[in-house]
């Protein structure tokens, strides 16, 4: 489309030259140029073998189209009610079943489940939202922790989506911290019935999607108490809310139901709050995967460990957290289409050429704010599909233990990184579409305000670091699955250091970085950016330094006496940073591989300036900790900061062509103001 | 209040110390603890001459409170309605004319003014912008650029809100590029009018406020045609609709009006565009300050200079910059003062005590993301009090025109940090705030949606910055006014370095700097950190470099050769981060001289704490360039991380009544999830 528009940008720094054959540039690759990327093929690799469903999605999304419109004209509860009939539609097209057993009418393909949903976030996230609750929380609550009995009465109506349902488990008084939920679940004998009970308002269920409207069940995780004795955090099957003869919904007897009310975003689910006041359930309400209670009241567990039950009762819940990275890496998608196409059309002060007004995109500023992101953009697409490919090939769960908490960790990770992404680009996308971006018909209304949940749910991405960090110190230990991060501190704390190191995956590479790294930095500043081996070791050596140092922090704090839990306090942010920078290393290794992978052309070539371009503004915006750390001159800081500069330049004029491979329908992303040229494309002034 | 909750931390580094008497730290200062720091003194400071002021409006903020609500559950006809009753409920109390002259019914204290509004943006933020269209861009414009036949026409009207009007300056074709706007103004000699007219969609006015539904009136800024000859851009008044006989306003002839539609926030403020068809307007019409037509159609102005009369006329406007910043600042603060007491009531996994949860702000990564948010809160208001104070002396026009220039660049620049500062506060406020964030009556979701729009509308941050360059560069330079950002890349490009640096007041610094800086390297790494002539050293040496590097950069791109608009593009964001850290300085400049002020006491120790922190982490985050222009070893920049996080730890003590101090009306808060003890203060769980 407007690629033939771009002007080449006519000054070049001293230090370089005018064309790449003759650059010092250190990522000179062959010439890549916006007429020879084509978007059709680029597309292809990024939908790669599931290009057929995210098809099918976006050619639902088109369909519908009109939800985006409705979002602002209806009232909240006919929003909520189009948002569910919607669903229906979708349901049956199979677009939303794809992660369920063919024998009950799904797809039988968690893949292409999960790349369905992601999909779906070009379009109006409500609908995701709701989809990701019908389908994904409910539905994953009821396929993987209930058994044959409760496939057989429920999988089929809820994938058709006649049964809309609730996955109840946060409370107002805690969503990070699940094992202190406060609804219990009393085994009653005489009726073989649990009893369940909200234990004050503290308890109550809270921000549950599908409660406030059109829920008829929800999985309610309660603390199961049998004989007396609390057995922890169970999963139930309970009724909220009863058909009448009129067809109409009415709570279920001793359920009380609250809406949440208006949000800030994604008004078209219906999130309420739930109390039950000794709701009785039949004793085959408990969803008995991992734990039942005979009918004479004896507890049965085929896991010992309560701490360990409850973990791997959240851990075949990962399908949940790989979706929402997914979907705010496709919210992030349609945010830097808009940025970048805006960027292409909008002119604004005459700068290179007197008589005509200069594209805010060939402005140095605008392209270093957009195109890191549009390339960080592409680094997590990758990461995202491997892990992807990963749960597709373990069908959410496995008997490798210590595969199934790599898996978490990753899971944890990707989706923390990716929803930061997605809000940190909406927003500067936002602003770099002025005035226009404000307004509600040109879509980042709605993508910031839903969007920005996705930090918080499904697990605050700060928790979600930890997981990850818990995993990297104890080497996914066997205990890993029992700890707190009190444990955690006084676990790491008890071993010698050495132990922590070795048990790290990150230190059997700690041999590969020495022997690639001196050389570098020894030679000419620029020599080797662009060779993925430097980038890649100096991300290992960054993952390897922190989390070992976390490691002596801890130990040291605790063998002088102190508390685990304040000297943990004391070395959060330490944490916190270690677990990044392991996501981070994965998410480079990712896209370096998908390179490698590929066939020499266009597409290769404009990959390999993307991971570049990722690679090195990643070292340039942390270039502080690795010069302190011994791993970057000061001469080499600066080269980096030169190089992105540079290949910035060198994206510029394939920016375009990127943002169209993403594939985000004409129709979602709306946007008159912002992408009309009649409006934009401005006449010379003069 | 919540206060007596905080628990020491337990745990020291072992490079720390138990108590602030033998600790190592270098920020040590007199003990600072909650129970001293009384909120109403501290109060006082920040509410300074202006208290009284500030008080009325909180109390007509608390009284209208239900504008919070309404905002959510009217609908957006209604709600606008609403917000302009509240207006003139407001206007009656005098709150808002506090700007105006007295001989208009005006309190004639623009201090008072701009206090006035800050404090307002504790409330609802369309009520905020409301006025701001109304009393600040609308009035304003009547004020500085009409005359006494202007003043008595229209001031008392629009100071009673009686008559609203309108701020016609953007249109859909040029937001930031003002001078190239295409509506024109072609005076007809033969009836003594102007014909008003839209040239093309493009020339369309759009996002003005007022218009889509209660202006009478609009401030139109057009260029002006006298004798074939286009003289540039000049305001005039211009009624857009007419009020009938049964009071009902229709649009007046030759305008259309079209509503912009929802908006992510603001949505009490109606936003409209407006097309003129050859509207004629008497010769009288012209807002005549700086240029007049005569009735034979002389063109006469005191400026000779189009452009500098152009930037004389904006320059008058410098008042609604101003105002955006302290409006940011308010915004701020509601979210800060909510993070903090969240954090201080909520409680989340055990920690510290294994039978109780811990408090989110007893968390290291809980300080660190919170803490220095607060500390650069406290130091961009001291830093809009001394702003402020500057604009009252100048009654917003004076004949000083470096001075005047000076308090324009400062405007702009304050307003980018401000803003920017509000988004990123209330964004991470919202975050540690977990899912009770996100409902809308807990005040984050219009925070959020309503104050989106600051860091693009009053100036576009980045051109904003830009602005604060050009001066700096051109050592406001008599032909400053004159430049557009071509020009100024070409005078700087003429110039001598040494010149640009000889111009630049920072120059007068370099030497001081010298004296400062090498000492403290040399010592301890920990030692002077708390000394306020180190930071500023530190603060003044970064401005000082990057200014002087981009006139070299720009000097030596042009001087090979290249397209001055190219250099400029290439060198871009150089410019604005030595625009930045030019307006950082002054902010800690500020901050220094206000607690240097302050009598001995809890309260100047606690923003002397405060300002260490703002200090301090300002040079952590930017430490990677410190260390690579050789200010930082890597071991003083490591005591430098270190000591940041032992402040925060010495401030969360003193957190509560630092946020309590801002004066936010609980009413203002709402947050019946987020602050409700009941909620979050969990008994002890085991």
């Amino acid at each position: 489309m407007a690629t033939d528009t771009v002007q080449p940008t006519p000054y070049d720094d001293p230090a370089g030259a005018t064309s790449a054959e003759g650059s010092t540039s250190a990522t000179t690759g062959a010439a890549t140029s916006g007429a020879d990327l084509d978007p059709t093929r680029m597309q292809a690799i990024l939908d790669g073998r599931y290009a057929e469903v995210r098809d099918l999605v976006r050619s639902n999304l088109v369909e519908f189209a009109d939800i985006l419109t409705d979002a602002e004209t209806l009232s909240v509860d006919d929003y909520r009610d189009r948002v569910r009939d919607l669903l229906l539609e979708m349901a049956a097209s199979g677009q939303t079943g794809m992660g369920f057993p063919e024998e009950y009418g799904g797809g039988g393909d968690v893949g292409a489940s999960i790349s369905a949903f992601e999909t779906l976030a070009y379009g109006d996230l409500s609908v995701l939202v709701k989809a990701g609750v019908q389908f994904g929380l409910f539905g994953g609550a009821v396929l993987h922790l209930g058994t044959k009995h409760h496939h057989d009465r429920y999988l089929r109506p809820l994938i058709s989506g006649e049964l809309m349902g609730g996955f109840a488990m946060s409370e107002s008084g805690h969503g990070s911290n699940v094992q202190a939920l406060r609804t219990h679940a009393t085994y009653d004998p005489a009726t073989q019935e649990f009893v369940v009970t909200t234990d004050g308002d503290l308890g109550r269920k809270d921000y549950i999607g599908n409660a406030a409207r059109h829920g008829e069940v929800a999985a309610v995780f309660a603390q199961l108490h049998v004989g007396g004795e609390d057995k922890g955090v169970h999963a139930f099957v309970v009724p909220i809310r009863e058909r009448g003869e009129d067809g109409g919904l009415t709570p279920a007897p001793g359920v009380r139901i609250e809406d949440c009310g208006h949000k800030m975003g994604l008004n078209g689910v219906d999130n309420g709050r739930l109390w039950f006041d000794e709701v009785r359930i039949p004793r085959t309400a408990l969803l008995n995967r991992f734990a039942d209670v005979t009918p004479e009241g004896v507890y049965e567990s085929s896991i010992d460990n309560p701490d360990r039950r409850f973990f791997t009762t959240l851990g075949t819940l990962v399908q949940g957290r790989i979706s929402v990275g997914g979907a705010g890496l496709g919210a992030a998608k349609v945010a830097i289409t808009l940025g970048v196409r805006y960027g292409d059309l909008r002119r604004q002060f005459e700068a290179a050429d007197p008589d005509r007004e200069q594209l805010l995109l060939d402005y140095g500023m605008h392209q270093r704010r957009l195109l890191p992101l549009l390339a960080r953009t592409y680094a997590l697409h990758f990461a995202q599909e491997k892990l992807v490919g990963e749960l597709h090939l373990m069908s959410g769960v496995t008997d490798d233990e210590s595969r199934q908490r790599e898996l978490e960790s990753r899971a944890a990770g990707t989706k923390a990184l990716a929803t930061w992404h997605a809000t940190r680009t909406i927003q500067e996308c936002r602003e770099a579409c002025g005035g226009a971006g404000y307004l509600s018909a040109n879509r980042f209304a709605a993508l910031k305000a839903d969007t920005d949940v996705f930090t918080t749910f499904e697990g605050d991405n700060h928790v979600l670091l930890q997981l990850v960090a818990k995993g990297l110190l104890t080497g996914y230990a066997s205990e890993f699955e029992d700890m707190n991060q009190l444990d955690m501190a006084r676990f790491v704390g008890e071993l010698a250091v050495e132990t922590v190191i070795e048990r790290t995956s990150v230190h059997k590479l700690l041999e590969r970085i020495r022997d690639v790294l001196p050389g570098f930095d020894d030679g000419e500043p620029e020599a080797g950016l662009a060779d993925p081996d430097y980038q890649l070791a100096m991300y290992r050596f960054r993952e390897e330094h922190l989390v070992s140092g976390v490691a002596r922090r801890l130990k040291r704090g605790i063998d002088a006496g102190h508390h685990p839990g304040a000297v943990f306090s004391r070395v959060q942010d330490h944490v916190i940073a270690a677990a990044r920078a392991h996501v981070e290393r994965l998410v480079l290794e990712d896209f370096t591989a998908k390179v490698a992978g590929l066939e020499d052309g266009a597409e290769r070539d404009a990959l390999r300036l993307l991971r570049d371009l990722h690679a090195l503004s990643g070292i340039e915006a942390d270039r502080a900790w690795f010069i302190e750390h011994g791993r970057l001159s000061v001469a080499r800081s600066k080269a980096i900061t030169r190089e992105v500069g540079e290949l910035c330049r060198r994206v510029r004029p394939i920016a375009v062509p990127l943002v169209e491979s993403f594939g985000v329908p004409d129709a979602m992303l709306r946007s008159p103001d912002l992408l009309d040229e009649r409006l934009l494309a401005e006449e010379p002034t003069r």
